[in-house]
């Protein structure tokens, strides 16, 4: 019964024998091998067009990385108020692009508010030199809270962000939880709707570690290489992470894991939505829940062995949660079993 | 016959064998699982002292961060023109110390004079604003050029540095094959001789990614925890690092895969000694091996699928080479074969 | 009528003279002459202690630099969200600290709400590496919208930010105006109430360019000296900064020049409470008057020669201004003259 | 006698007076006033070409913010080994460009030798990650022992930086000695013969403080404005930089003032190169005349208030000094006399 972090998990079995099969041998290190280069063109293949890949060690590395690559100074990105890169990442964003700045937008949903993201753009005119510039958005999908955008609102951010020729990034650390859960192709949740920049996870779904920059257009990527070995991020036998996403990718593993964790999300859903002592605290589509429950319920929990972690209590949703009360987050992975689930249904029931 | 980089090899079968084992279960994430702790653990046993471990993507990393974690504005770190810091990372040890300068000290047989050390850190008196400031030394064992730093010659560079309170760091990426090389404790090799941090590097010497950095005085180790998070470099499944670790210290397994690494290397060493055909370029004592060749037996091996680096000449060698030779750089690793030995020095023969 | 700011203004003809005077004869340079030191002793009895002086090149370096001094990865400073710092400088502070971040607090007049400071701050425990930790915090006085904090105030804030073992900044690039408006002493509006490090302007008060950091605690600026000379901010000729600040203390001449322009923002303050036709947006109590007026009055002063901006609406005033009507910022000078304060007044009249 | 640096002369009187002139009345801030456009305008006549002009605090930023413009991650400027920008900024020129490494090249007569130029950036091909990036070069014109780059010597070092793409720039902080010393105009010096951008300097030659950044491709200097905001470097009363610049250029003072100050170092030099008891250290031919004198002519030119400063021995001219004498390095400005000179000259015969 952990639902602490989709990262407790630890590899899918197909992945970590991959692995094993790809440690003998010898072949060219930094990202010079066959392995490599067949696995780059599988990206290519998936996005069903040409796209640039960086392997990095984090999720945090890719998305600060991304930024860095079209910040400028005095600049500022544009991201939702409970982001992944704002909110725990320790100022790694900033870090690598020179100390641009983020600014957080607000929205509900955990998702940005197209008309506030308009507002806030519109407060850095291009020649406003002393409040800085717009130089980037950042969106997450899915987001920190288990939602996500729909293809026409990504769309919506796009259009905005292209309105001033702001590069969009999209940090995809559940990026194969958001895909299945809006059934679409990984071309029509990126590129087709705008998206310049992925942070491309496949570490919480299964692997190991691995996480890749996709650039959508080459050209745009160039400074990448000395961007990446700059930051240290540059991995010589990155061989090892080549035969995590070559097994990744093999037969779909990867849409049939997120199917998985969300199908277990469902099930949380379904008995909580169900439960006379608990309710979702906000409709989630992936594989996050956000839970209110009885404050002895966590108890009964927690002492049966599940591991989940309380919630701070959104700064919009005051009355969220009564006395007795506490909202919790629920997170399945590719590891989590119907067990598991039942189980931890079963603590709320009692 | 690959001799291009002991990173050209992939990982040892205990060390996948154990990260397949390891795949398994949940763990807590970000260094806080059962097994995080026993390796952490275990680091202090092996150098016989508490020390305090961070774990990194790459050697790059390790290195960069340890100089951060001591740099001051207008700080200078002090280290041999051929290091690993100054000619092959790309500037990272600067960019992550906030622009710190890396200043290069001549000496012989890759290792910095320390007589040109003292001359060059007098060159910043402590009060002179404009030159900027010494902050740090760092030594590279092995060095880039196969040769290992005897245990005095580390005390006489830390005496220096001790002198004027200059933090001492040795860049381990080839820990193991100088260990071995000199017979000595880890202990010995380190604090005993007064080296304040270490990057010890496993991916060479057999693991897929696999580094750390060691701080002999945990109290100097505090800010490292923000520094290693500000910089994208903590792991989420932490435990993956740990997994390689924790078999590549079994049974002494790390030392055994040197002591096979450098025996490689001494048979090339004996074969190319005992040429007509070849010389070595200068003695080394780890894995890497120089060798001054017929330009036409360097196209015969590569002709046979031997692959090695045309190595540059070294500033104060410009006779070492005459007409039709060429110098290169041969690196053994724990994958080589007595069978590539021998194949290599048939075709310097033929 | 030049109410545009207070540094359209030049320089008030005792300093300038002054520069004229010291202009002859030769010194040492970079703050070593005998001019420089004496400046520096007089600002040690006006702050009634030893106090430790940097001159720099503008408010902004005063800001970025005296920041950057106590910043650490992951860092967070917490400010007004009208601040200069965040508002008005491109980045600046961030840039200097290495990445460290600006977090805005709301509260009203353009002050830091204590309450809201202390549920910022404790958003950042002292252990949660993921989102920074929190490393200063820095008030404006004046503040950007002509505000003054009382002195229980200043301390209101310093309790809270000693409570985490935070550094107290004050923008004082209006320190003087502030403090006739307080009748308070410069010791009082400072280091007895908390503050640690402040930002010391003369440019707005009638110098061409006189900007220094001064440290309450001379242990804590040690670094300063390599800071800022890192920072490109460490004049040559340095007693030209100080003659400026020699003449401008010289019988309290900067108390006269704030009292003047204070006392003509008064007038403009009462002209425009008696007004039918304009009326004050907010109190204010430094040499900043902001009021809302009919739009033609706005035309009729701006054709009769007057100067000053247009203010955006703050957020948390909506109603503040009515059709037909605009909010303008008012800034009085050294050289602000009656006539001018009586001429606008006109307009606002006809 | 004051021969320690040109920047313990004050201001010139005509600048002085300037300054005064123009310190009434009111002008917009920022370099937005009409006598900041006129002085812009002055600089594109000056150079016979439109070009961006940039006002910064100091030498050092000029040199830090005009090389950062350039910079690009893993970057590398190559610059004379005793440059100013490597010898004496604190590491400033890092700091600015995100920690761009700075490269020493040797040469005679402080000067790049073109042939170790060639060699150095040819270490760095295009591709090679791991080394870095040549992206800039920068010579300094006078150097900073007193000998002027010919013309052809600049258009050689600008051969080989367009080679490989890489922008020129120059130290001009004594520009106008290096342009009286070759009679030749600003354009001939500078664009003519391939540089890119200039560090512009009127300190050390009788300003109190007035350093630019002039770009001669105003496409270029685009970020320049951002740049310079970010760095805190944006003066408010851009005027008071405007007004010293402006009696500067009028009717060719500054080419005055510079003729004056390399008459008077002529004096030294003559004086010294007749004399039985000192000779010149090597041949100068701006305001820095270096000397090997008796260490007793020394001592009786101190005791005399001579002010100077002992330099250090050139590392290529170990035996430049015999025992019982002393380096020392002579600089002139506007305000030395001949009566300073024959002063000196005096203490020597002595």
């Amino acid at each position: 019964m952990i639902f602490a972090s989709d990262n407790w998990a630890g590899a899918h079995k197909s992945i970590a024998e991959r692995l094993l099969a790809e440690s003998t041998g010898f072949a060219a290190a930094y990202g010079n091998s066959d392995l490599d280069r067949r696995v780059e063109a599988r990206f290519s293949e998936i996005f069903e067009r040409e796209v640039s890949v960086f392997f990095v060690a984090t999720g945090t590395a890719a998305n600060s990385l991304a930024l860095a690559s079209v910040q400028r100074p005095g600049g500022i990105t544009f991201c939702h108020q409970e982001a992944h890169v704002i909110e725990d990442e320790c100022g790694a964003p900033e870090f690598f692009s020179g100390s641009a700045r983020l600014m957080a937008v607000n929205g509900e949903a955990g998702k940005i508010d197209p008309t506030k993201l308009s507002a806030k753009i519109a407060h850095f005119p291009e020649d406003a030199l002393r409040h800085g510039r717009a130089t980037a958005v950042t969106i997450t999908q899915s987001t920190e809270i288990g939602t996500v955008y729909s293809l026409p609102e990504i769309g919506e951010i796009s259009t905005i962000a292209r309105k001033r020729g702001l590069p969009l990034h999209m940090d995809g650390a559940r990026f194969a939880n958001a895909l299945v859960a809006l059934n679409a192709t990984p071309a029509e949740m990126t590129w087709k709707r705008g998206v310049d920049m992925l942070s491309f996870g496949g570490t919480k779904n299964g692997c190991w570690c691995a996480e890749a920059i996709v650039f959508f257009n080459p050209e745009q990527a160039k400074e990448m290489h000395f961007i990446r070995k700059r930051a240290a991020q540059h991995f010589s036998k990155s061989r090892f992470i080549s035969a995590q996403f070559d097994a990744y990718f093999e037969n779909g593993l990867w849409l049939d894991l997120a199917r998985h964790s969300n199908g277990m999300a469902d099930g949380l859903r379904a008995g909580i939505g169900a439960s006379n002592s608990a309710r979702l605290a906000w409709p989630t589509a992936s594989n996050e829940v956000f839970a209110v429950i009885q404050k002895s319920a966590a108890k009964t929990a927690e002492e049966k062995g599940a591991k989940f972690y309380e919630w701070p209590i959104p700064a919009g949703m005051p009355d969220l949660v009564s006395e007795g009360e506490t909202l919790v987050r629920l997170v399945t992975s590719f590891a989590t079993t119907e067990a598991d689930v039942d189980g931890f249904l079963k603590c709320l029931a009692a």
